[in-house]
């Protein structure tokens, strides 16, 4: 029997072991939450990311060891590495977890991506901003997602107080990129080198907040979809990669601009449970535990639409035809995603509907789907 | 947080938690096995079926209960339903578990049934040879399935031996039926009435055991699925049921023969999971839980082929477009059900060949899927 640990006890983490149970795996994991979403399916170790006996019980118990969010320590990832096998490869978090050496990376492989301006002090930012012009974005350049962490900066006298209202000082600074949409690509790839892509996905957030996912996205030209994979692919083989990886992109016109890599399943990639041949967690589980993948292809045409800080009536969305809900079993908290329904239907025209439907009960009022 | 009970920790109380959780229920079982296909991603009370205070532990930790294999004593049943909901309800069982009861309820409902006669000594043996003639199947009324405690009659110098080998005397004969094919109809019903079923799925067992599905089953007239159909909604709404019903049907020509009842999910409609619009997991945990119920219509054609008593080459049937594996955490037995793949296309011609494939795979050389 083959064990799967994971770092992190979250709902990626939860719908990877639901993906990897009938695989035959066993699934073990670190959180420090005693309440957190794996808590009642799966082998806890409760302890915190760093603490190295918990490191070691995990490595222990685990003949593969994967995690769910980039921002475990590179040293954590390491220190399991030095007794069990770790996919995908600590390298790529190291990378994922600054977004200088995340553009850096980008760069040296010729992906295009915004530029940027390594920020260290208030002069860096003012030399910055001359250089890139406003309105700009200023981020930190650690440890921060869904939106948190960062300041776009529109007009010279809020730079001060952005600066000072950071939570440290190694920054990055960035233009604000009109881009037309924001979409990912996601791609598995296994220890042998054998990868497979999802089609292109297109990506609404609010509050810095993924709030939901068309997939396949509309209107994709195939060049732009061979583009993307093109890119992923050199991302992927740039880091002897082994599982899922995501990159978010900015479409602007027919140009890709890459923002940010996650080294793991993504939200984004829900909606290929139900929407495609394979999906993102089987997939992720089949490469960490050595099996031949399985085809990425669209099924159906998918609408994701996540459930932020509260709970929607989740019988009036199981009334819509062949609406698929997951709970993470998590308590309601303001910014919280705490589940998630995805739509599927056949044919465009009909998903939009469902999807119009769904988006009423969730009370996502500003979201129209009708183009 | 709602906690489904679960009276039974094998393989179908495992598909039943995963796919009960993406719904938001936690779930505990009930399973004398410390190491019952269940264990490691449910919380288990160990204990006998029997077992009172094991009863009564499941019954206070749980929203509603339900069961997972047929042979529950009723009076443990009706023991956790003087405190919390027992969905399906407990006189389904009883029903079941009876083979001379079930075919009286078969016949009360006006559902074709063969012919039987009840047998407590040799003498009624002898007097029913007389009247069915041979051969003829003799077998006991309780707690005998997958092929255990069953006979062939096909000489009258067999009765005595038969008669004596069987476990115990509450006997029931019945004609050799010369079927055509054995069925099975799935369906599921929510506590308010409201019901769907699921295409009719052809049935290859050997030694009693289950070893291939196809479904939607070939060839099936319209008026063979209506008629299907108005028998398990008779017996779904004579017993009040709630959650998912099979009938095991023999057909012979344009007619349908129901064989048994299992007033619980079953190994016919693991198909499902991929198959259909919405798996036989899911709805039995809908309708438990008082969710609408989800469209069983067939999306794919489907074959289903058991794992028994030895796991294939997992990697290599995973190297068959869109195979699904399902291991079940057993230990190798003989006769013991450990896995199953399932099989899906959009055109009949494709899936022969990839079960074709799977099943050389697997070993069943007998079995051929080229009609």
């Amino acid at each position: 029997m083959t064990i799967i640990g994971i770092v992190g006890g979250g709902q990626l983490g939860r719908m990877l072991a639901l993906a990897a149970y009938p695989l035959g795996a066993r699934v073990a994991f670190l959180d420090p939450a005693p309440d957190a979403p794996m808590s009642y399916l799966a082998q806890q170790i409760t302890g915190a990311y760093d603490d190295e006996l918990a490191l070691d019980m995990l490595a222990q118990v685990s003949d593969v060891v994967t995690y769910e969010f980039e921002n475990v320590p590179v040293t954590s990832a390491e220190r399991i590495a030095q007794h069990v096998r770790v996919y995908p490869p600590p390298a790529a978090l190291g990378v994922s977890q600054d977004r200088v050496e995340e553009k850096s990376f980008f760069r040296a492989l010729e992906i295009p991506t915004p530029q940027f301006v390594e920020i260290d002090s208030l002069w860096d930012l003012e030399a910055g901003v001359a250089q890139l012009g406003l309105p700009a974005v200023l981020k930190t350049r650690r440890l921060c997602y869904d939106g948190k962490g960062q300041f776009v900066l529109r007009r010279p006298d809020q730079l001060e107080n952005a600066f000072r209202a950071l939570p440290n000082t190694r920054l990055i600074l960035e233009p604000f990129v009109l881009f037309d949409r924001e979409l990912s690509i996601l791609a598995v790839r296994g220890a042998d080198g054998d990868s497979a892509c999802y089609p292109l996905v297109e990506n609404h957030h609010r509050e810095g907040i993924l709030r939901k996912s068309i997939a396949p996205a509309p209107d994709i030209a195939p060049q732009l979809q061979d583009l993307a994979q093109d890119y992923v692919r050199r991302v992927l083989d740039a880091l002897g990669y082994v599982g899922v990886l995501a990159i978010e992109l900015f479409q602007v016109r027919d140009q890709l601009l890459a923002n940010e890599i996650a080294p793991r399943v993504h939200n984004s990639g829900h909606w290929t449970i139900e929407g495609a041949a394979t999906s993102q967690f089987e997939n992720h589980a089949r490469a960490i535990l050595g099996l031949p993948l399985g085809s990425a292809d669209a099924r159906f045409h998918s609408v994701m639409l996540n459930f932020i800080g509260a709970l929607p009536d989740t019988s009036a969305l199981l009334q819509i035809p062949d609406a698929r809900l997951h709970l993470y079993d998590k308590a309601p908290r303001a910014g919280r995603k705490l589940g998630h329904v995805t739509l599927v239907a056949n044919d465009a025209q009909t998903l939009l509907e469902r999807a119009d439907r769904a988006a009423r009960i969730i009370s996502l009022e500003h979201t129209t789907f009708s183009r």
